[in-house]
């Protein structure tokens, strides 16, 4: 395996394609991104569209971000609590809604399946991607 | 078990105890900051002390949003991808740099054990929460 730098903090600097790679392997991300002058935090199902990331939503405060095409990140990791190993990795960009049904469509096909809430999940969002960048600790 | 409101995607409204006892379950949680005008989602090893969030840091970008009391949020959560259940909590509010002796030792009694990285993380930064919200998938 070969050995990877260390940012400031130790960790390991993964590589963009590693940092793609470990994205489609978690079935749950989080979504970053600013409501009513507040950071926001909540997770999602996503897939990952090339180096961007779609989910779905119901109305609400993601949409709106969206809407807005807001600043939005998301942030994927796993570990393992007794060997204290783990990686992170953050996607930057902006929130989009997708309206377009030949996007849609496509996106559909993607395999993505929220999990059931008893609501709708009617809408499309991309994080259109600036960065990617992750980190290890193993 | 009581039942549970729920909000406009369907999911579960947990109630403020039950979001902070959440949040002392799992090892791991998500800071999320702004730093040079994107929002940033990073892991962190946290402890919580009442209501509000700490975990140690090395000089960088998160120690930098809380000497500058920025708006902050921490994000938990667990899933069962089998069951497709899970919770997640939210903390939101702003960051502090922990500078004072008598703070440091009292966080320093409460077990928190960064994990190793090779790298020193000797300061403390707290997330002074304003609201603490949850909600599960059952």
């Amino acid at each position: 395996m070969r050995g990877h730098p260390t940012d400031h903090a130790g960790l390991e600097i993964l590589r963009f394609d590693e940092c793609l790679r470990l994205l489609s392997t978690v079935p749950v991300g989080r979504v970053g991104f600013l409501a009513d002058g507040e950071i926001v935090v909540l997770p999602v199902n996503h897939a990952m569209d090339g180096q961007d990331v779609v989910f779905r939503a119901a109305r609400g405060s993601k949409l709106s971000a969206a809407e807005g095409q807001e600043l939005a990140a998301f942030e994927a990791d796993d570990y393992d609590e007794q060997a204290q190993s783990g990686w992170s990795v953050l996607v930057s960009g902006r929130a989009e809604a997708v309206y377009a049904e030949a996007e849609i469509q496509r996106l559909s096909r993607l395999g993505l399946q929220p999990w059931a809430t008893g609501a709708q999940r009617p809408f499309w969002i991309r994080i259109r991607s600036s960065s990617v960048t992750g980190r290890q600790i193993r």
